[in-house]
C-alpha cells in the first residue's frame, strides 16, 4: 500500500539522519543483517586462474561446483570453456543438470538408496560415478538402468575414504568388473588429497601432493600392467591444483574451493588474502569495552563452525576487515571471531580497534571454511548489490 | 509423464528386490538421503513437562523458537497455552507473527541497521526488544515509531554480552531513560546463564543456575530499591529450566534447546536418551573394516561442525543409533561420528558393530546440537512420514 512505502521510506530517511556512523559503502550495498558479499571480479580471477593452470599443464578441468552451489556463478566457468563439472549430492547434480551441465561427475561414495535418482540422471546427462566396494559395484550392475562413467576412490593418505592405493588387487578386481558391465564404463582412480589442509607453508603442500600423485599413479601404472587400459587420474584438492603440482602425471584436476578461499586457504599457504573473495557483512549490536569485546549480528547459522587454532592457541572463527567503497579492507591485525552461538559472534582485538568500532557499523568476517559459508548463507550480494543465489534458496 | 512413472515404480521395486538388507522400516520413512528424524510424541511431552514446570512454579512461559523454527511445532505449544514467545532474529519474528503470534520477545541485542523492520513488527504485535547500551537506546528513542517493551540484557556469567548483573548504576541509568520515552516500556532484566552448559551433572547445574538467579535477582532488588518499580526478571537457559533451578525468584523463563535436547544436553544432565526427539538418519555409504570405520552420508552441512570432547579426548560430532520400526534404538556404546567433512560422516566403533553394518544400511546419528541441526537440515520427516517445514525452508 501507499501507507507502507511511506513508512518505509521515513524509516530510512530516519535512520541516515539518526546515525551519521553509517558509512556510504553500507548505505550503497543496504546492508541491514548478515550478508555474504561477494567480490565478482576476485572470483572471475581465481577461475581464470585455475582455467590457465589447467591449460598450460593440458590436464581436464572439472571443477567442484560444492563450494558456490550456483548456477549463476557456474556461467562463469563456462566462459572459460568448462564444460564438465564435479558435484558431491546427487541434488546438486540434479540442480545443475537442470541449467543445461552435461558432465556431470558426483564426487561421493554412491548413495544406492538414491539409485532412482541416479538412474534419472544417467538418463540426461553423461553421469560419473564413485564406487570403492563390490558391494555398491554388485548393486549397481543389478540396479542401473543407463550407462554411466565408474571412477575407483583411492586413498592417497587422507584417511576419509576410498581404497589403499597400495591394495592394487582389489583395486583391479573391481576395475575388471566394471570392464565387464555393460552399463558402466570404467575411467580410473580418483582421489582427493584431503591431507594438505594439514600443510602450512607452500612446501609442505607440494611434499604432501607429490607424495599422493606418486601414489595414485603407481596405482595406475599397476592396473596397467594388469591389463586393464585406458586408466585415467582424477584429484582434486584446491591447495595442490593451486600450485600446480604433478599435474604433467594426472589427466584431469576438480579443485573447488579456490572460486572463493577463505581463511583455512590462507593459513595453508594456496592463496593471498587478495585471492580471498567471498566475507560475511555483520552489523555490530554491542561492545565489552572492558574485555576488547565486540559482538556481532552472525553466528553459527552464519558462518559455520569450523575453526582455526591461532598462534596464541585460541580458536578463531574467522578474521575480521573493515568495509570500504569498493568491498573491504586489508584483515585487521589481532582482530578475530573468539566464539559463535547460533546468532551472536564475540569479536577481540586491540583496545584501539575495539574503541574506533561503534553499535551499528557493520565488519567483514572472513570465513574459515567458504563452503560451509555459502551453505548457510543460500545467496550471495555482490559489491554492485545484485543477488545471486544458490541451491539452497530453494528459489530455482 | 506417465514413463516417468512408470520409471519411478520400477526402480523401487528393483531396489527392494535387490538389497535385502534394506529394513522395513527405511521403506515406510522413505528414506533415501539425510533426514531429519522427528519423534512428535517426545516432543509433546517434552513441552508437556517444560509447560508443566512453569505452571507449578507460576512463572511465564515464553519458549525460544529458535530451536525449531517451525510454524507447525509452534501450534504444539498454543495446545499448552502458550501466548508468549521468544525469537532470535527481526526475519524470525516476522515469520512467527505472520502465523498470528502475537506477543514476541527478540532475544538479541537490538541490530539498530534493522528499525524499520522492527517499527513494522511494533505496528503489528505487542513486541519486546533488548538493550544493554546507552547509544542503542538514543538510536531507538529517535526512531521508534510504535511502543514497544524493553528489557535490559544482565550478564550473570556466561559473558557473551549484557551489563554485569554488579553494575548497577549503568543499569539504572539506562532503566531510567527507558522510563522516561514515551514509546517504551521498561520491562526488567533478562539473562542467559549460558555457562549452564560448561555443567557435567544435576547438582553443577543447579549450583550454577543458583547463582545466576541470585545475581540477577540481587540486581532486581537493586533497582527497585533506587526507585524503579516493577522490574521483572526472565531467564532462559534449557539446563537450568528443566531442573527448575530458582524458578519461585524469576518472572519468565525463555527455554528453547528443550523441544528436542541433544547431545549436549545429555552430557550436561539435562535430559536422559529417551527425551532426545530428533536425530538425522544418514545413509551408509562406505566401510573400512580395516580401521573398524564407516562412512555415512552426512556431513557438517547436515549435523553442523559442533563437536563434544569424548572421555577418550577425541571429538564427537554425533551419537549413533539404529533405526527401529518405531523410530530409532539406544545410543550404541562407543561409536561416535568421529569427524565430518562437506558431506562425508566418519563413524567409528567396535569391531562388532561395524561389521553388522552394510552399505545402503541407514543409521540415526544423534545431533551435538539440535538447533545448529534445524537450521541446517531446514525440513523435519515425522516417523510417520510428514514433512514439516522450517522458516528456513523457504517455502512459507
Amino acid at each position: 500500500s501507499p501507507g507502507q512505502t511511506q513508512n518505509d521510506r521515513m524509516g530510512f530517511v530516519i535512520l541516515v539522519l539518526a546515525n551519521p556512523h553509517l558509512s556510504d559503502t553500507i548505505l550503497t550495498m543496504n546492508i541491514e543483517k548478515p550478508t555474504l558479499l561477494l567480490d565478482t571480479l576476485r572470483v572471475r580471477n581465481n577461475i581464470h586462474r585455475m582455467a590457465e593452470i589447467s591449460r598450460n599443464q593440458s590436464v581436464r578441468f572439472r571443477p567442484h561446483f560444492k563450494t558456490h552451489q550456483s548456477i549463476e556463478i557456474g556461467e562463469w566457468f563456462r566462459e572459460e570453456n568448462v564444460r564438465q563439472i564435479t558435484v558431491s549430492s546427487v541434488d546438486m547434480a540434479m540442480y545443475f543438470a537442470g541449467a543445461g551441465w552435461s558432465d556431470i561427475l558426483i564426487a561421493f561414495p554412491v548413495n544406492i538408496l538414491q539409485i532412482r535418482q541416479i538412474n534419472e540422471l544417467a538418463a540426461m546427462v553423461h553421469l560419473g560415478l564413485l564406487v570403492e566396494s563390490m558391494e555398491t559395484l554388485e548393486f549397481l550392475k543389478e540396479n542401473l538402468t543407463h550407462g554411466v562413467d565408474i571412477w575407483i576412490k583411492v586413498d592417497v593418505g587422507a584417511h576419509r575414504t576410498g581404497i589403499g592405493w597400495d591394495q592394487t588387487d582389489v583395486i583391479a578386481e573391481l576395475a575388471h568388473v566394471i570392464s565387464q558391465s555393460p552399463r558402466m564404463v570404467f575411467r580410473g582412480l580418483l582421489t582427493h588429497a584431503g591431507h594438505t589442509y594439514t600443510a602450512r607453508s607452500r612446501d609442505e603442500i607440494r611434499r604432501i601432493s607429490n607424495d599422493a600423485v606418486d601414489k595414485i599413479t603407481n596405482a595406475r601404472n599397476s592396473l596397467q600392467e594388469k591389463g586393464l587400459a585406458p586408466v585415467e587420474v582424477s584429484i582434486g584438492d584446491t591447495p595442490g591444483c593451486t600450485l600446480g603440482v604433478g599435474l604433467d602425471r594426472v589427466d584431469e584436476i576438480r579443485p573447488g574451493n579456490f572460486v572463493f578461499y577463505d581463511l583455512m586457504q590462507l593459513q595453508i599457504g594456496s592463496c593471498t588474502p587478495a585471492d580471498i573473495a567471498a566475507v560475511v557483512a555483520c552489523p555490530v549490536v554491542a561492545r565489552h569495552l572492558e574485555r576488547n569485546e565486540l559482538v556481532l549480528y552472525g553466528g553459527a547459522i552464519h558462518l559455520s563452525k569450523e575453526y582455526l587454532t591461532l598462534e596464541n592457541g585460541q580458536h578463531s572463527y574467522g578474521a575480521v576487515c573493515r568495509l570500504t567503497p569498493n568491498g573491504w579492507g586489508s584483515i585487521e591485525n589481532g582482530v578475530w571471531v573468539k566464539s559463535l552461538s547460533q546468532e551472536h559472534g564475540i569479536v577481540r582485538g586491540p583496545k584501539e580497534f575495539i574503541q574506533q568500532v561503534k553499535v551499528g557499523d557493520v565488519l567483514a568476517v572472513v570465513p574459515v571454511h567458504s563452503c560451509l559459508t555459502v551453505n548457510l548463507m543460500k545467496r550471495y550480494q555482490t559489491l554492485t548489490g545484485e543477488t545471486i543465489l544458490t541451491l539452497e534458496a530453494g528459489e530455482w
